[in-house]
């Protein structure tokens, strides 16, 4: 019988990556890879429109039919649209250089986490984990003192470590008889204390196990999820992990996978993809500290809004439409296995809570770690990306915005647009006499495309140069062979064919500049929006954080250069890295900062861009390098 | 595929039930009963000492071996004890009248439960039910105001009914958004209070349905589980239903069931037992009521401690071994569903908090219905069972014991003894002259045994006029045929063979009585033992509850008369009928009692009857119709 079956299912084997799956004849190609866990880029959530998801088919034989994103001559090489595709027989399938996505450059950022020392935090809170484990000896029952085991422990937490008004959780009292006796009377008990709101005993288990004693944090991200294991003893991060988020196969925005969702059964394939993400980084995390996951009682996750609602399988339709509503700022703890993670049943989830739809947990987060919250400066933090987040305030008051800049800081709608993974052109300067170009690419290996920082890189020094002018077109009386008209328009020429990775020309076009002036228009309107709407201007502002991955790898010059950033002096501006992780990690060890996220979360006031007549505006005005008021941007001058 | 395995499985065929069940071949043929929802007598278990599950096999072929419960003659018709037989064939089974438990009684019972007005009756609260539905119209969202769903409705709830601090159950969240869109933001919540605690938001759902909001409350006895239906708006009981504990075919008293439980999948079948018990209740009660399983949001059980933890799947073996542990006291709510309880996934079950191993959640739902907690007046409770449960005490103070009686009050260890069902002989009278018996039997049937109150009134009438003696021996001096030696030693016959059902003669025998003394003397010694341990003696006392579907059977005068209950003027007893029934329908009706619940089981100090030494002497000096002290019940004249 067992064989009957396999006959009917098609193996599928991936290169490089040398994985095979078996799937069910008519299986789409593209989530055959996701379910083998292999990381295809997928920009468009698979609705065949962005091309980024081909392959090449080296044997066997799929379903497909070409539109103008595979050439006739792509096609007959054997080059598919993965999305596009059915699986019809086995098949061997190699994903290009292009479609890939490598771990190589989030596997260096875990380095760079773990060294890295944010230069702003939050103060005055103390290290008091919410989940904590307490030791008890407990006098074994007798005649004269025979109390119920549930009695008899509640007393031991009373009188031992002075916690009166103990919920309990049912799952403790079904085993609780054979533990309590089967350790002699000595057990240790987890308690995890809610907020504000009581404590809950969660767990008994035998012995003392108070030394070990871990949780964990995770920063979901759209494009990655990043997580750390942590020591509830020492407050010490045991181990950290990234990886992509296996949901970036359904898109690569938050708008593609709410597209996505609706679909049937769209929902839960997009859950598993992050649960599948999140079990795999919690295997590694475990592996790599010595720590068992039933050693584990407590997840911290900030995502954004989606994010979080994609994870606990709650519709996310209505962040999208006006008047864009999430099902709950504030949710309650839910018991990890309950999603679908790979946890001891009592371990709880906590998602920070979240300000907006597109104001999520991961800025709040972000917020807490700064602790912009609790001081006089008046701080504007940036979170720069397809999503970028804004808040500005201090500990009186505090407005946020989340501005839709786009997917052209993570390589989207750019045309060799990547993102920031090895061969990503990333530093750029151009010889104002020949206008030849120097580029230094992640990994220093032969280029494959250009990522959002490169990008930034890019425009800056061709606008210095006057390659480009201030509206971002082509100087096209310059004499020099890189300028030259393409496909798509006017194009600078970075990279020759034989000089790249991917055997093609590598190029920026008059459209990427384009993309790019309404990415980094948005963004600074944003904040302009958002400095205006508390009737004051920039100048007010006493210090800009910079957050999220992406935005440590900026160059503020050349940002402010183009006018993404504000033109401040250059002293005011701070790097705090992953801000959102920061803040999670934080709130896993201190009950005190489990409090403030709530009010931190009450305390934001949300301005809806999208639905702002001054942020149009401000857009419009932007929409020139570095802006059309010359006067934002005193310290830039152009050559 | 399907037929090979009809062919493996052989069909049993229940008479006069006409029920049909298909099993495994070798399948034990009670347990097969058990599982067709056949109710057969099993006193000892299934251990095959008692000789109450006979069956007789009309058809087909079981193994069986015979033991000296089956006679040689009865083993030739076809006779089998039912729980030592295993299924090798296709069976036609017929349970014998004196093996049957019939719902007549139960039946006649659920009527008259609706008509009695307990004497007694907890005051002075509230009408505030714990379980609480809630409309609420929601203003929609706008840009202005566009906090999450679930802000919205805790909004709603803190604006429209000023409730504050509420948790809330994931669940919830789940399908928010959709309920909160479909609805038109009118939709009603069900919160409910959980003690002193905080509020939990339950559930919401569509529209406005604040005029069906339901709970149900049950009394899951040892023999019977008795539950009603409650209307949470009128304080009402809509409906009520009874039936025997399916459980019974594993054991008559707690004591065997504790022993099944220890068996390799005893505990997972005694809790499928009950639940399944449950589930036809409550299929019945809202059926009765019109109510549909969805309105229901809450479950009230009272139940000895013993029944609780075999309900939730709790191993109750330290229940049974000194010190008597239970696993909890107080237990927090628990999702009725979780259970086994065909319920919504938003029913929270709420168990009465117990006092110790043996004084459960039941005597605590008695004494809190009865409200003797409230009254300066000293009340002696009395719930005359199996496990007989004594409290005595007042607003001030309270003492408990659980006494073992035996199983003789519900026809146990009695050789013409059976539960109080048709044909149970209840009615006794003698003529002094004659000494020729005048019997009433219930649903004035043909006898076909001894129920547990006729025990009493037939030994109180014995010992009055003089055929038995105070210590329980018969007076063979006299001239009567009824008075006689049987295979058992002395008896007295109380209907010949041609005047009963079962067609032999039904006689009471000495073992009989002196099993009746050991089990009076057990309940009357706890009393006095109870009384004693305040430093006092049964004068104190100025009111007798006796509580208990069995006890309001009992003639009062005849329980003195034999000594089972103390000499104490008539008119300071009064019946409560089933007081844990009343208990769990007030603890649904009010958060005021809820509350009062935990206090309750606070207060009660309880007495290990088992490890006494006093209770041990007044128990020897009890073992004597009606006592070895005469000056205990003065007023007891004998002829």
């Amino acid at each position: 019988m067992a064989d009957n079956r396999a006959q009917k299912l098609h193996t599928v084997h991936f290169e490089p990556d040398n994985i095979n799956i078996d799937v069910e004849p008519g299986a789409n190609l593209m989530e055959t890879a996701v379910a083998a866990g292999v990381h295809i880029n997928a920009s468009c959530g698979g609705a065949g429109v962005c091309g980024t998801c081909n392959v090449l088919i080296k044997k066997g034989r799929v379903e497909s039919t070409r539109t103008d994103k595979v050439s006739v001559k792509d096609y007959q090489k054997g080059v598919r649209q993965s999305c596009q595709s059915r699986v019809v027989s086995n098949l061997v399938v190699e994903i290009p250089l292009e479609s890939r996505l490598e771990k190589v450059v989030l596997d260096k950022e875990q380095t760079e986490i773990v060294t890295q020392m944010p230069a702003v935090l939050a103060a005055g809170w103390q290290f008091n984990p919410p989940a904590r484990k307490l030791y008890l000896e407990l006098p074994p029952p007798t005649l004269e003192d025979n109390a119920s085991d549930l009695s008899r422990l509640l007393r031991g937490l009373r009188q031992q470590y002075c916690l009166e008004n103990i919920s309990v959780d049912f799952e403790v009292v079904i085993g609780l008889a054979k533990v309590l006796r089967s350790a002699g009377w000595r057990v240790t008990a987890t308690i995890l204390s809610d907020g504000d709101s009581g404590i809950r005993l969660i767990n008994v288990e035998p012995g003392d196990t108070m030394a070990r004693s871990y949780s964990l944090a995770f920063d979901i991200g759209t494009t990655a999820v990043r997580g750390q294991l942590l020591d509830l003893n020492r407050g010490r991060v045991l181990a950290q992990a990234v990886d992509y988020n296996r949901q970036i196969s359904y898109g690569a925005d938050v708008i593609s996978r709410i597209a996505w969702a609706q679909k049937s059964g769209g929902l839960r394939r997009l859950k598993r993809a992050v649960v599948d993400t999140i079990n795999d980084l919690v295997a590694d995390l475990s592996r790599q500290a010595g720590v068992a996951p039933d050693e584990i009682a407590h997840v911290v996750v900030a995502a954004n809004t989606v994010m979080v609602q994609l994870l606990l399988g709650l519709d996310p339709r209505y962040l999208r439409l006006s008047p864009y509503v999430p099902a709950a700022s504030a949710l309650p703890l839910i018991p990890a296995s309950s999603v679908g993670i790979k946890l001891a049943k009592h371990a709880q989830l906590f998602a920070m809570p979240s300000v907006a739809s597109y104001v999520g947990g991961d800025i709040v987060a972000g917020i807490l770690g700064s602790g912009i919250y609790q001081r006089e400066t008046v701080t504007l933090y940036i979170d720069i990306g397809t999503n970028g987040e804004i808040v500005i305030g201090n500990s009186d008051w505090m407005m946020t915005a989340a501005c839709s800049a786009g997917p052209t800081f993570e390589g989207g709608g750019v045309k060799h647009g990547m993102i920031a993974t090895t061969g990503a052109i990333e530093g750029f300067e151009i010889d104002p006499a020949t206008l030849e170009p120097r580029l230094t690419t992640i990994g220093d290996a032969r280029p494959r495309g250009i990522c959002g920082s490169g990008l930034i890189n890019i425009a800056a020094a061709l606008l210095k140069a006057g390659v480009i002018g201030q509206n971002g077109k082509l100087n096209t009386d310059l004499a020099s062979k890189r300028i030259r008209k393409g496909a798509d328009g006017y194009e600078y020429l970075l990279a020759r064919a034989d000089e790249t990775e991917i055997g093609k020309d590598i190029v920026i076009t008059e459209i990427d500049i384009n993309n790019l002036i309404r990415s980094k228009a948005a963004m600074y309107a944003g904040c302009q929006t958002l400095v205006k709407s508390v009737g004051s201007k920039c100048g007010i502002v006493e210090q800009v954080i910079i957050a999220g991955t992406f935005g440590s790898k900026i160059n503020i010059e050349n940002a402010i250069g183009i006018g993404l950033l504000p033109d401040l002096p250059r002293d005011k501006f701070v790097f705090i890295g992953n801000g959102s992780l920061l803040g999670a990690r934080l709130t896993s060890f201190s009950r005190d900062l489990l409090s403030d996220s709530q009010r931190v979360a009450a305390m934001m006031t949300n301005v809806e861009l999208s639905e702002s007549a001054s942020f149009m505006e401000n857009y419009v005005a932007a929409l020139f390098l570095p802006h059309t008021n010359a006067g934002e941007f005193p310290s830039v001058r152009l050559g």
